[in-house]
């Protein structure tokens, strides 16, 4: 079974889209037939070096000679190009979020519900090698029982404010990944969220009705605790880590570094700084994420993230937005 | 100035007042005089070992010789001395709490207000090296202007559950430090406080009405964010770390180590455990906060941490609690 | 320049020939056309896995649609293959040594040249991450001048003492690399070697004639200094480290770990053990060396290591080893 | 018995006398009786600031209310005054070197021997928490059977060259700490000592006959291996490490730092420089030597370094000096 081939369709052709190609080029197990995209030139391009050809978006979803897409083309056509490809059997690897409201990401979940398909959402954190190490530790028991987590995400710059219009804002384009985290490291339900957020980075940011800085605070229903903090700007690099603490110690997924070497001077001993944004922080992510995507293909078990995790990712942040603009703790229970 | 040597009369002989009686007598400009404690005995031996004499409490207030007092007694006799000390024109380091109720605070502050002593509360975490070198590097603009602060803080073992019924619970007599390193860190008033609380560690102080383990998030009065953390129970050791984000980088003060010996072997690259508890973290912060009130007595200028101090991070506290108990965000403006 | 793919050839199908497969397939300027074993079978699996063709090996040297050998094939061919390709005017990356014996080395090197063409060794250490992040700090002048450096290199477990017999020992195939790294580091000749060698790990690495530790200092022509130390068995994995001090600093390129989780538990704040061995630690080195290859193959400069490296290597080694017979320092000079 | 009070004389006033001297001070069980040096100012001002009294070095070994001396003058008079202790029958703590000669110090050695006393030589860093910790460990079996060491040693800033032509030389004023850092962990006479050393930094200290950089490898009778390094000038301060290597695993003691706070910016991920010099990273190692004098004194059971290891310590920098002078290894029976 897995030395089945599994032919590839990438939809977009944009920088996610490249990394992706890259990481389905070098996985032997895994062949990237075609690229489509609405810009011609961008999608002959990508699949030229990879010695792909260019597909057109509709018929990917006919082809029987492909048997999984993967969906990175802009956030408006998530949803409906993942309900195509469930309801053309592929599987199929989503970049998240799948939707930015409740009722059309409920909407494409229940289609893939009925049309069951690998489905892949792209949650790549939980690909990461760190967070992957903690997870099986927390597994494992190594630190007894988890009691609380500490999850701390800060970008390198802010993104123009214009972005923040579009993209829903800090907890739908930024904490989702962190609140996804939470779900899948406590491995219970949230039972509330709490969210203070300040605008101190950039003005623009707040006019465009958004916050650039942000603490929250989880309750899973069996009263464990969360703590995610959210930073348009970290001057040093992408900031990552991970803390869970728990009845038996703690467990620390710190911040990458392109090397481990270390300066000593009169200016003190440095390390560098951390990786500097996702793509340098999660590339082999998305080659693991790829390969998840191929074990589930082949062999049946669910991806490690699902359409339904998106879902329930997209409901805490909903609840985290309304928690901030009522100014009241918001129980899960009240969205979606 | 500075050769003046500051005779002392320490209030209490018990584990604190030995810590404190040490370092008296290892700084040549104080002289130990007496140590008065209810029971004679652990007085007698106390003052004995430094070659002090053994003191009566209420003849400590009315000695000329003696300059500076050190209440280290049972909580419940602070408030009552520390208005003596001051009436009696004494220098004064009282430990923390001056009480643990609002009105009993603000009426003892009210007399060290009316007779300016050199008044210094037992905030030790004010001396302690690491978090000094965090405060002085903000002062410095090392990292440009604050952002957010996160402060965790974690007992090695709980206390009996007996203790949270007269400390006044773990947002009174744990959290209080933590309030106050925000408050001295951020340099601004603080506008809001809410509280998340659990009972995960013992049951046991869930029916004496308190939490074992919490979060809070603090919001500026400029918005400015912080989050503190709290657990009765880290089971290796004493977890006291700050960090610092701002716009121009970050500072981590970390917990330190009896040695840094590295060990490694198959089961990893191992370092020590933090150190155990309070006075193995804050030992030398304790001889700096003696220091700390030589140089306030002698020099004119106010002790680090004082009675204000004390009495504003109880009123944090006490919005804590009621947060806690209401679910609901408090203002700093609805306390005291 | 730069699109031209760069048809490659492997000779050999053992472990490092499919560490170098893997590495050519996954470049896109790569295009691994063929692998030629003495084991048909081996060839043909690793071919197939890759999409290439098996190859016969005296084939490979006349087909002009190869531009580039990769020789992986056993310690006793290198010399031979070396020098076929050259005179085919292939690229070649020969896998170190080109020989054990100074004289054939020699006789390879002159062969290429006389036949110039885009050689490289394979000094996988070149190109790992970390020591080309120190070469790179140290060109800048990051810590002055260089005065001294250390290199620690520990494998996790000895060989068979049979293996030290035909692979001329410690000096020869596990120093070696360190004896490099000192020349590329300090990019001037060395003028003496003085070792010291003891059997502390296996007897029967003695009864083989060989010693299981070592520790070698060597001079430079201008007297700075080095000290390399080498063990045949780490328990905790492959250690490999190398420290340079100079007028202002220090550099240090430390072990990598797998992942930077870092476990606190009562035994002690635990970061993972090193990368197990060379396949993990120089993974990435690996694809970095090919890829060095074909900068050289379609820009014209000199490979990071080349044939002159293997060669003076070697005689650093066999200074190392008559110094530990004689129990004496040796001068470079007396050597080949 | 712990309960005796020993009653020290200080010989010297200066920088290092008053570094014991508040040691002493601080230790309740010692009493700092009095100062004696051939500056009276400065041994009157010293006297002053701890309570003490000016003595007569003469008066001093002839008082019997003067339990241990303390003998921190000049090196030359060392051994005379180590003598004279010993035959007035008080407990002494030596600083190091005895004398700069074999003979003279064995001579005074014969005396220690024929006139038991407590006699502590001022081999400092055996009371370092780091080295402790590690000794300790070593004992415990913790890396099963140590096989090599390595010891680095770096100084701040290089003496002036007239002071080398005084003290005896980088062997003997500076390496001579490392060698007896060696015998010590080793428990095991040394076999062979082979140096390297360069001038690097100084000219100067060429001009004097020095060398200002240096590497030496011990070889144990038991074919143990270490490896010393000095510089006399580490421009990021005092650069004092150990790393033990077993049959078990590693141990390393790395450097000290005033604090532990980490600096995160654009620049990198900083820690302090290590402490300036050895004031401040011996500063507690000082306290724990003369405790350890006192438990001597009190308990029966000898100092943790006697006048035995520095004639030892003395030996093995004779035998570098010979090996560098001679450019061969030098066995330790060819000396003293």
């Amino acid at each position: 079974m897995s030395d089945r081939t599994m032919n590839l369709a990438i939809i977009g052709a944009g920088r996610i889209a490249r990394v992706h190609a890259a990481a389905a080029h070098a996985d032997p197990r895994i062949h990237l037939r075609c690229v489509a995209d609405i810009a011609a030139d961008a999608a002959d391009q990508l699949a030229a070096e990879y010695g792909a050809v260019r597909g057109e978006v509709d018929a990917v979803f006919d082809d029987p000679a492909i048997d999984a897409v993967l969906i990175a083309s802009s956030t408006a056509t998530h949803a409906d190009f993942l309900e195509r490809a469930a309801r053309a059997g592929k599987a199929v690897l989503c970049e998240k979020p799948i939707a930015l409201d409740i009722e059309r990401t409920r909407a494409a979940v229940d289609v893939v519900n009925a049309n069951p398909v690998a489905c892949a959402l792209g949650f790549n954190r939980r690909h990461d090698a760190q967070f992957r190490a903690l997870k099986s530790q927390l597994d494992a028991g190594r630190i007894g029982r988890l009691e609380t987590l500490t999850i701390i995400s800060r970008d390198p710059a802010p993104p123009p404010a214009e972005y923040v219009g579009t993209s829903g804002g800090l907890f739908f384009d930024m904490m989702i990944h962190d609140l996804d985290m939470a779900r899948w490291l406590f491995d219970e339900p949230i039972a509330s969220v709490t969210a203070a957020g300040s605008v101190l980075i950039d003005p623009a940011i707040g006019e465009a009705g958004d916050v650039d800085t942000a603490m929250v605070t989880l309750v899973t229903e069996s009263q464990r605790l969360c703590h995610i903090q959210n930073s348009r700007r970290a001057v040093y690099g992408y900031d990552q880590r991970i803390e869970a603490f728990g009845s038996g110690g703690m467990l620390q997924a710190v911040n990458e570094t392109e090397t481990r070497l270390r300066t000593t001077t009169e200016a003190g001993q440095t390390e560098e700084t951390p990786k500097h944004f996702f793509l340098e922080r999660y590339g082999a992510a998305y080659a693991r994420e790829l390969s998840d995507l191929y074990d589930a293909w082949s062999g049946g078990a669910p991806p490690t993230a699902t359409h339904a995790d998106g879902y329930e990712a997209l409901r805490l942040a909903a609840a985290a937005a309304r928690s901030l603009a009522e100014n009241r703790t918001v129980a899960l229970s009240e969205i979606g």
